[in-house]
């Protein structure tokens, strides 16, 4: 069997990469997953090697991250693992190779830098695309985390970047009367926009009467000092990546109920972060 | 010391009553809470035995429901059961005392019934509250048990009731295409208004392709037909109190992934369940 | 030519039923228009004199309301009056009539009371579709005469029935903070729960810095006192019918900018009035 | 009298001028306005000649645009024109000069360009908060020509930038059915995150059964070929900047009911464009 410009081969990764595949399946490619040997498929993929999938597929798909260890390729469900090494390279070549965040990839492997690997996750669609389920997941652990409603509460989004521009809107649709920082005037124009409050970022210190505290600026915004202008109880969220934006000693010790929620995407929403590789990666195809 | 008026007890409970307390003493009022050995309570609480709470407290509040068993007030922190007998109804008379669902107390200790036993439970304004806690309590829900993100989901909510419709502008507020089923023109008009579809409550057997089912009607409306007519994998959340409205074995069958939502508000979200008791026996004393 | 089921006559009417008798044609149905010798049509609905259209049409539709006269059918585009006497009655009996505002015709001429004359202005589900069109009116006079913008205004909208319910949430998602009155508890939940606060009827006397108010009420509400605690300038847009709720020389003296909005739905967006009669008609032709 | 920092004088404009010179005197400002001669102002405001504006403050703003002739300042309550020469640029030196759309009056009086006059229409947040009176006046105009109601109509905007971002959620926050097109897959994500649909902007020319088209790109999207593609009777409105974005005579010819809406801040909304300016002004002062 030659390879076929609609086969696809899903090489790694996690739940996100399974419903990748399947959806992918869906929509009538043939698909083949290399380094799903423990995981529950359709039979719509079918399980392969890699060697049998870079055969008969023309377009690879590598994890989100391609790698983690540096060595082998990410992949959860394998039970054998993928080795990141010179032989990989060779195999993937002449093919189509999409990954998400492939810097460490291609610094411990540097003869994938010869291929054409192009990375889904510096795109600003996805990007865009995971701040919506970010925000939802955001919403998600409000609900769960604290004690009254969204409805009626008063809440704090510290940025209005990608993530904060998607969860402010949600809150205040949800009831809620809501307040953004910002260190930019255009920005500021926006939050009004949205029938919501402003402050400037440097006037956090201020402190205010909130019922729940989001944090979506990856900088230590809350310090110690900052902390102690808010009222014991309050909820503080933080959405940033890590190591995240909080002292949460100090959250502690000052009686606020301070919770990191990283990588929401992954962990809230697999299918729906599978829905969004897919989506980047066909609008890469056709591009 | 006297019985005062800015005296409140609370006889029984759960952690609702406990936010309740905390709340009311927050307000100013001085608040004994009986029944609460082994809860934790902030100095502003007092917890006292029942001969104390109503000696000094005019004003009384029993729990919701007042009782589980018949036989004792409903309190989930106390060491010793508070007995629902004549002795108990004698020593609250001439206090002002509000419970929740208190039709089983009045049955089994028919004494209660001579009392101003007010209860706050079936006011609309209590279930209205109560309904916005729920919907909240649904969207969680479905965040959490659906793979994909609301925003962008095609979802169907059986009824347009009091849950209903707090549910159904909550879902297209966050973006989701939705659907509500009603038997009546002029509710399909208020559905409409919300710029939703809405579908007969007849035709749901007609099913569609949506990705998550909301049911808030407390009947048997999807019986195995109706179930079959909806795609393998979709998400059904049964809001209705108990028993429910979904055939669940049915449901288990044909591959539809329902799950029942009972009694949302004691569960996700105790103290806006609190707020909601103390904002309606605010509303009561005032009348 | 007998009459058929599928014939329907359109006798008088304004703007309103030119858009219902071109929207009916468009439904399939043949459709006859008499009293509309002035007006303009398209090929698709046929005029004609009284006797043809109810030798043909076994529906007949009557306007909104019948009769403003109480002699003759209200008929804007009539070359001939339309004389509402017995010869009329007798002639219609037999049919199907539908008419919106029937009480003054029936008083005028009993002979109607005979007939099975349906009154769809006294539906429910009429009531609140022309709400909604009443809340978009409303909207496009407050952006007309306000000099701001209504994101970022302060609002406040008195009462909360059919007309204040549609109004309120469409202030709040344009971003508006929005205060609406009303006189009950249960009510007051519906406005918190839509994120909004309320203040009782009562206190509308207390005033407020709003930028604009708007009254749905037909009952005296903004007397000289209550609109003496509004600052000179506010805007106030009355909605309810006339005679409306307004003291509009108190107002004019106080330097309150007061306009009165009624029967919006016919002249702000007859088209949708329109709509809104065929779907009410063909829900009561099913019933 | 010497000039002082809280002496702010108003050269020129029009009726957003008016609106500007007044809400800078509300915040405690003295406000001198030169060239309203036919004006009506409070007493708030105090109307002077350009010697004595000059004279007595310090900070100076000049209109939007500063000149239409290129000999003037624009002024429309001027009795007596206010020339941009030499002897003006050498009287307004030494101050703080802001103006919107300076580009014109400095190709005339290069003089001007020696001085630190500051351009607010240049600025993000003030194109930004234009775009939301833009986006309202956009409603206004669907309300008051389109027969039906923006609930439950079908939408297209024409881009998604400045003035289509803020306009597309209005529209389906009063519950239409919304597409926008874009050509860029970031922009189709942030469309979507909306709960809304897009196409790409290139096929435009494929039609749709719309009720409403918005156009906010300012290029010749509407021409002919695309017009076709759309009913008869769909009704078009151009926000883009004059020339516009459709060919007008074509939409004639077709039953497109195409309008233009330019300039839509100042005509709708003068106060808030008045507003906007001060916020803006009050923003670059501080930096």
């Amino acid at each position: 069997m030659m390879f076929e410009r609609n086969n696809i081969g899903i090489i790694g990764g996690d739940q996100r990469q399974l419903a990748l595949a399947e959806s992918i399946a869906g929509d009538g490619y043939k698909v083949f997953a290399c380094g799903f040997e423990n995981a529950d498929l359709t039979e719509n993929v079918q399980k392969a090697n890699l060697h049998r999938t870079v055969s008969v597929c023309s377009t690879l798909l590598l994890p989100l991250p391609v790698t983690i260890d540096g060595e082998t390729v990410k992949a959860e469900y394998a039970e054998h693992p993928i080795l990141l090494n010179q032989e990989f390279a060779e195999k993937i070549q002449d093919h189509r190779v999409f990954g998400g965040v492939t810097e460490r990839a291609l610094s411990m492997c540097p003869r994938l830098a010869d291929l054409k690997l192009q990375n889904y996750y510096s795109r600003e669609d996805f990007a865009l695309r995971n701040a919506v389920v970010t925000a939802e997941g955001a919403l998600q652990y409000a609900m769960q985390e604290f004690p009254g409603t969204i409805c009626g509460s008063k809440c704090l989004v510290a940025g209005f970047g990608r993530i904060g521009s998607q969860l402010v809107p949600r809150l205040r649709a949800l009831g809620a009367d809501v307040t953004a920082t910002t260190r930019k005037p255009q920005t500021a124009a926006r939050i009004e926009a949205l029938g919501c409050h402003f402050v400037p970022t440097d006037r956090l210190g201020d402190g205010g009467n909130y019922d729940i505290l989001f944090n979506t600026v990856p900088a230590m915004l809350f310090t110690s000092d900052v902390l102690a202008a808010y009222p014991h109880g309050t909820l503080l969220i933080d959405l940033s990546s890590a190591p995240g934006g909080v002292d949460m000693a100090a959250a502690k010790k000052l009686g606020i109920a301070a919770m990191h929620a990283f990588s929401l995407p992954a962990k809230v929403a697999p299918r729906a972060a599978g829905e969004i590789i897919k989506r980047t990666v066909y609008e890469m195809m056709k591009e």
